[in-house]
C-alpha cells in the first residue's frame, strides 16, 4: 500500500485528468499505472516528471529499447522494486528478447562485482582514463 | 593509493604474467590498467574475473558499446569512481559520441529521480507488470 | 515476515517489558510497533537504539518534524521500506502537510538526479567549497 | 578530473553563456561552480536541471535552509562527494550553525543505523502506518 | 512474483536439470530454492553463478559460517530482501546462534552509522592507512 | 579536505581531550586518526560513537577480526572510502592474512552479484526461509 491514496479517474482534478489523458494518448493505451496515480497527489511534480520522461525517453542518439535497458540497470542497482517491474515490462513491450534480458542481467551482475572489487581495493584511476 | 601494491610486470608471477599477456592480446594494447594490477594480488580471483568479463562483454544479443553504457549506468548508481572513469573511457573507445553520452546521463539521472519517487511513495506494483 | 519472531507483551522478559513501557510512556500511546518487537530479540541492542533515538530525535537546533523529514529522506535514499512507512506516518503525526510532503519528495528526487550527474561526470570539488 | 572538460566563460556557446548568466544573477555571485561547467557539455540537460533546481529549491512549504539540509542528507546516503561538499557549503551560506550541522549528522547516522536494522530483520510494516 | 517464470523440475531442460541435480547433491537436500528456479531462465548465467558460489563459499582461509555472515552484511547494506532471508536462514543452518546474530546486526548497524559520518564529514584518509 | 577542521591536540577542549586520551589508552597507540579529529567538532556525537564502537567491537560471540571483516564488507557495499581504508588497515593489524583478504573480497563481490540478480529478477522468498 502506498504512502498516499491512488487517485482514480473519478477523483482526478482537471490538472490530473489532463495528465492521465496525455499518458493514455502518448502510449496508445487505456492504462494509467500506479506510479502516476500515486504521484498525482503532487500534481505539479507529476506533470513535470511526465514531461521529463517523454523528453528523455524519446528516440535520439539512443533508441527507446536501449534506454529502457539502462533504466532497468539503474533500478536494479538502486534496488527499486516498482521500477524494476515496470521497466522490465516496458522493455519487453519494446521488444526485449529473452537473450537480451539474459545479457542485461549478466552485465549488471558483473558491474556490481567489479564495482565492489575496485571500491574495496580503492584502485587509483589510471591517468589515461582522465585524458 | 590502493589497499594493496600494484603489481608491475617485473613483479608478476607466471600466473599473473599470463593474465597480463591475455589482457594485452585480447585488447590489442600494451596497457594493463590499475584494476588488474591491484586485483592481481589475488591471482585466482583476478583470472576468474577476467574470464568472466571477456565472456559477458563479448558481442551477443547486445553489442559491446551498449554493454559499456550499461556498465557506466550501474557504476554511477553504485558510485564507483574507478569504474565510472574506466568504462566512460572504454565506451568512448568503442564509439560513444557526445550525444550518446548526454542521453545516457539523462536516462540515468531520470531513473534515479523516479526510483526515489516510487520508493518514497511505496507505489504498489501494477498486476499487469507481473503477468 | 521478519527473520525473528515478534515479541509480544506476554513473551517479553523484564528487560524488554521495561523497554516497551518506556516507549509507551514517551510516546503517550499504547502501541509498540513491529520494529521494537523484532529488535527486542536483541535486548541490549534494542535498548541502546531506543535511548539513542530518544536523544537524537528530541527538539534541539532542529525541531522534531524537520528531523522526521530528514529521516524520510535518508530512508528513501537507502531504500528501506519499513522506515519509509514508519517515518512518513511519524512525520504526518507531527504535522507534515501535503504541501510539505510534496516538497520533500521533490527535493529528494532532485538530489538523486544531481548526485547521479555529479558522480557520473566526476566533477572536481571547487576550492571555495573546501575553505 | 571530470570525464568531460570544464567549460570556461571563454568557451561557452551562447546557450551556455545564458545559463551562466542566469546562475550568476540568481545567486548574486560571480562564481559558476564546476558542476555547471561540467554539465554544460550537455547544454539542454544543464539548462533543464538548472530550471528544476531554481523551482524546487525556492522557498515554499519548506524554507531554503531545510531544503539544503535534506539535500545533504540524501547526498550522504548516496555517497556523492561533490554534492556533500557543495551543499554543506550551501547550507552554511544559508545560515546552518555548528549545532544544526551536528544534529543533522546525528539524524543521518541514526537513520542509517535503523535502516540497516529494519532491513536486516525484514520487519513487517505495521498496519497503522498504512492507514 | 518474479519477472520470469520459476522453472519447475518438470519444465527443466537437460542443462537446467543437471544444475538442479548438482545443487541437490552438493547440499544434501531435495530443495532447489527460488533463486535458482528464476535464474534458470538464463541457463548459462545460472550455471556459471552456481559454480562460482560453490568455489567462493567453500571452506578456505575463512570458514563457511563466517562467509555467510559476510554475505548477510553485504545483502543488508545493498537492501536485497531475498538474499537477506536466504543467507540468514543459511547462516542459521550452519550454526549461527542468537548471540552471533545479535553481534552481526550490531556491527552492520554501527558500520552504517560511521560510514555515514565519515562520508558526511569527508574525512581525509590518514597516511598510515595507506602505507 | 574535510567539511570541518581537524581538531589537533592543542585545540582540543577538555571533553575532546578526554576522548583522545581514551582512544590512545584503549588502543595502546599514540595515534588519533582523522575520523575522530573531524567528528570531535561534535563532541557529544563523537563520545557516544566511540563508546558504541568500544562496546560493539569488543570480543564476544564474534572475535574482533571477524568484526573488522564485516566492517570492511559493509563499507565496500556502502562505498565509504575512509572506512574501507581504516578498517582494511585495522583488520591487517588484527591478523588478516592475504588469503583471508582475498576470500573476503571474493565473498563481497559474489554477494554483490547475486544481490543484483535476485533483485533484478525479483525472486519471491521461499517459504522455508521464513519459518
Amino acid at each position: 500500500m502506498a504512502t498516499v491514496p491512488l487517485i482514480s479517474d473519478d477523483d482526478a482534478s482537471p490538472e490530473v485528468q489532463a495528465l492521465y489523458d496525455d499518458i493514455r494518448t502518448t502510449r496508445g493505451s487505456d492504462v494509467v499505472n500506479n506510479f502516476w496515480r500515486a504521484l498525482a497527489n503532487q500534481p505539479a511534480l507529476a506533470t513535470e516528471t511526465w514531461e521529463r520522461i517523454k523528453n528523455v525517453m524519446a528516440p535520439g542518439a539512443l533508441d527507446p529499447l536501449t534506454k529502457e535497458l539502462l533504466y532497468i540497470a539503474v533500478s536494479i542497482a538502486n534496488g527499486c522494486e516498482y521500477c524494476i517491474h515496470s521497466h522490465t515490462a516496458g522493455a519487453r513491450a519494446k521488444g526485449m528478447t529473452d537473450d537480451t534480458y539474459a545479457e542485461l542481467l549478466a552485465v549488471v551482475a558483473l558491474a556490481c562485482t567489479t564495482n565492489a572489487l575496485a571500491d574495496g581495493l580503492k584502485v587509483p584511476v589510471d591517468p589515461q582514463f582522465l585524458a
